[in-house]
């Protein structure tokens, strides 16, 4: 069933023992809510344990600093920017897919598989709302709490830029800022910072960008080879995906990259009008209308073709 | 004298005309701090015209739509987000200078070179300061208004990146978007569009990118001849500016861009602890302490050696 904020505030106040489940794929918003929701439940003399079925990468070390990962006790299953059960990942989706009983979401895609479904598409992150539930339930916002928020808030609306971005999301930046979160930092951190081997793949990558529709779609891949080639790895490859749609007159973006298995992840980034979910959708996948995403187990020339087929009647 | 907000109010309420003054190499925060104070003095049935001793490029055109630029009427000359009268230009310079009513900036650099001057050091941009003065003032903030001054108010931040972000930024950022400014098209024209030409000469650039002091400094140059290879201008060479600073391990980044008479413009950008604005001030420059810039009538391999002079000792 369908829950609203109070209902969720509920819910985590009158329990004791929480696992907070992340997507695989972790990005800033899963990490940084769980991190946020994990601290505000401790403070309250509470469990909480979290969970992600794939690895946290470096970058996001911070929000845990101090904090358990797991939870051993009998828990209640919590699931916080994770839209669908097979997003927990193969292990987890098998054993807590069935069991979660509240899902914290703000895709509009999410497949309503929890018990209580707090469910907001028009947040522009899962974070936004875990601070609203935070506040709900009386938690005191410290600085690290706000700085996991902040993640979670800035990093899916890339800073601010991206269209999901509302008057809510400038008034929570504010909250989270005088709350103490460390925003100056954090946004140098993932919006200003390359480390070398990054700035030399996205150089390779920008001079094979291929433009397609008179130059409203533009396509960069990345392959295995250009990893050994610039020392660069697949976790350094998101925010490449922000850059063919940068391009003056692109309206849909498109970053290919070559997974272990040879099989290729689009990502794609489109500007208001076109609805880039749609597209993804047609090859298996999902997301927002700015950035969806789908995986495709074809080679490379396959891929572009499919992909293309996918975005013309779009575009 | 200095002046607070209420008396710099009370001076625009108690006066009929004015002129208002930007600097030259106008930015976001000069030209939209202008066109919101001159929309808002009109509100209230004054007459406001705006000069710049500079042509104003394009992307500022929107702001200036249904407004007049010059006010031939006697008037009151008021210069927003102008640290100096030499930065008026040499014909505004001699013309107004010594003539300017009211100062209203954020530069701590300012030469206090007018009759009042309302000047907030701590504001990260004038257009936040603007945006207070028409508040007290009483002026209905419209959507234009609010798009004009949240102009100024990221691109002098960075779109909240740069380290003189505070939280009265966000605040000030939500209540502009809640007053309808167009923050998400502005965003996009200021931060997330680049022309094929830009992307070329940046293409360039970065693989010209050279490494002092232990990767803790990263120039780039961009010469005249760069321009002819990629299609691109100086007006283009703005955003190039925070690219060094980027890559992770570098305190100070520089671009180098050579100007038509064959000087070097040299904008420097800083980690927190070191000031660019003191490495500047050795080459006759200034600014602020995470942006600064100088101009150096010398060749290309004179100007880096007197650079790499100025920042060894401060980083």
């Amino acid at each position: 069933m369908m829950v609203n904020l109070s209902e969720a505030a509920d819910f985590l106040l009158n329990n004791d023992s929480f696992l907070l489940l992340c997507h695989i794929s972790p990005d800033g918003d899963t990490v940084g809510s769980a991190t946020a929701l994990a601290r505000g439940l401790i403070s309250k003399g509470k469990k909480a344990g979290i969970l992600c079925g794939d690895r946290i990468t470096s970058e996001y070390a911070f929000m845990f600093e101090g904090l358990e990962m797991s939870n051993d006790e009998p828990a209640h299953i919590v699931a916080v920017d994770v839209a669908d059960p097979k997003l927990l990942g193969k292990e987890y989706s098998k054993k807590y897919g069935g069991r979660v009983e509240l899902c914290i979401d703000h895709h509009a895609s999410n497949t309503l598989y929890a018990d209580r479904v707090f469910l907001e598409p028009d947040s522009a992150s899962a974070a936004a709302m875990v601070y609203l539930l935070l506040e709900k339930m009386g938690v005191d916002i410290t600085p690290v709490i706000a700085g996991c928020l902040y993640t979670g808030v800035s990093t899916d609306t890339g800073c601010f830029r991206f269209s999901n971005t509302t008057v809510r999301t400038f008034e929570i930046a504010a909250k989270l800022a005088e709350y103490g979160a460390d925003y100056y930092n954090i946004n140098q951190a993932f919006f200003e910072t390359k480390t070398k081997t990054y700035a030399a793949l996205e150089r390779l990558a920008l001079e094979g960008m291929k433009f397609y529709f008179d130059g409203r779609c533009a396509v960069i891949t990345v392959t295995r080879d250009m990893y050994d080639q610039t020392g660069s790895n697949e976790a350094e490859t998101t925010k490449l995906a922000n850059l063919p749609r940068q391009v003056e007159g692109v309206k849909v973006g498109v970053l290919m990259r070559e997974l272990e298995d040879g099989s290729f992840k689009c990502s794609l980034r489109t500007h208001g009008e076109i609805d880039a979910s749609v597209i993804a959708a047609k090859l298996g996948g999902g997301g927002h209308a700015g950035a969806a995403a789908c995986t495709v187990a074809e080679d490379k020339d396959t891929v572009t073709r499919m992909l293309l087929d996918a975005i013309e009647p779009e575009i």
